[in-house]
């Protein structure tokens, strides 16, 4: 998918939801752990009730890697149901992956061959030549991290770098949006730090960017919508446990969507307001 | 295993050698690909050849990753191999994770309990809480980038932070070293950059680092032990490619062993030179 296919998406579904599947065994309802893959049952269900609502699912790596061979298997399920059922829709690997360059070559193989994704979140901590062979996949996306959601982002990513009063995230943005362009590149720019979106825009204006921290973790959509939409909204905001741990009863596949619905609303009123619709 | 579990592992074998298992289906020898499972098969016999001489094995996980669920099962097979058979051998998961708290939690539990490997490579660039869910399992490691071994290293890890004189890498050493402790914590610190090891021993002397870089990529081991060897060893170099892929004829193991013997005669010297045994 490029950046104009995804641009049509969102002015069609009138969304910029992206639903982050974290599946946790512990956390999915307890009816499920009697069928042969609860984590991709439960999934599934989720995709077909929040579908109508979302651009892009975004299945948390770490979730299904913590299962061994068995979690690797419940993603593979997953990712193929969502490109054989919403061929639409957008699938990021959240990986944070990232190395010398034969190695990235191999995660990238992994994510955008074997699993067949459209996009995968890298690390940039070590340059150029870690993110590079993932941007030279065709119609495949790095999703790099720039400003974190965490607390700890500010250990390092809040330094200032090279007496030039920019902080380390910035020059992360500035350096690394020479290595690829809008139609391969987006950002992670948590949405717990809006405040510095605004920097963020002025430095890539037409890019998209990747906000999680919407939800749980206590973003505002409001705020992260005024500082970071552009002409083609440029923004998609991640949603993971709000939705899909919404409830824990049988019927908590509908909860999700009514959660993800809400969400859609509030999407289609910020893309009104700002013409896009 | 712990410090000094380790220390005299390296003291008894008089080696301080990590085998790096980045084993790629397209390199290993083609009498192989008629096994189930080729990669586990390679491995093996590298391992059985190798093992006499070295103190670690270090499976790069995308080089599993990017054969989707069966290279999980062949990553699987092999470290349980190395657990079984060779019990006194260091396991390091070169995974280079790191998430938000609850995602790196889960990282955790995939390579300490699914796959029970003795530590991991982590990735610094989101901060604290990144990290410590790792630190939290007792007997295990992180194994955290300070500076890498790639030519891009220099894109971020050395630029300089906060007025200081210092480089980001530095500053990730200095703060990372309050999060854990010469038991549970240890850096990777490229060989192609032994000039910065004298730097990183006056930040952390008593650490163990993890020296990529030598072989293929052109580090001197000699270097190395002067700039970075202290009164417990407190160095794990690895090599990769110049002993997996020494050879490629049927006899492919015994030269993988010749080599890491190689390694080995070099390394007795330089723990000779250094009174260690």
């Amino acid at each position: 998918m490029d950046y104009n296919q995804l641009f049509e998406q969102i002015k069609k579904k009138k969304s910029f939801l992206c639903v982050g599947l974290d599946t946790d065994i512990t956390k999915i309802p307890s009816f499920l752990l009697k069928e042969d893959d609860p984590i991709f049952e439960f999934n599934k269900r989720i995709i077909d009730t929040t579908a109508q609502y979302t651009i892009a699912y975004k299945p948390n790596i770490a979730f299904y890697e913590a299962n061994g061979v068995l979690g690797w298997k419940s993603l593979e399920k997953t990712i193929n149901y969502i490109n054989l059922i919403h061929k639409d829709i957008f699938v990021i690997a959240d990986a944070k992956r990232g190395d010398i360059g034969n190695t990235s070559k191999m995660y990238a193989r992994a994510y955008f061959e074997q699993f067949n994704c459209d996009a995968v979140t890298v690390t940039p901590y070590m340059g150029k030549d870690s993110v590079s062979p993932f941007l030279e996949f065709n119609n495949k996306w790095v999703i790099l991290l720039a400003l974190t959601s965490n607390e700890s982002a500010k250990d390092f990513q809040l330094l200032e770098v090279n007496n030039s009063e920019k902080n380390l995230f910035e020059t992360v943005v500035a350096k690394s949006s020479e290595w690829g362009n809008k139609n391969n590149l987006m950002y992670v720019v948590g949405a717990t730090q809006s405040v510095y979106l605004k920097k963020v825009r002025e430095l890539i204006p037409e890019h998209f960017l990747l906000i999680p921290g919407v939800g749980t973790q206590g973003g505002s959509l409001k705020e992260v919508a005024e500082h970071g939409m552009n002409d083609s909204c440029g923004l998609l905001v991640n949603s993971s446990r709000s939705i899909i741990y919404a409830d824990s009863s049988t019927d908590f596949d509908r909860k999700a969507g009514n959660v993800a619905r809400e969400l859609h609303i509030q999407m289609a009123d910020l893309l009104k307001a700002k013409n896009i619709i």
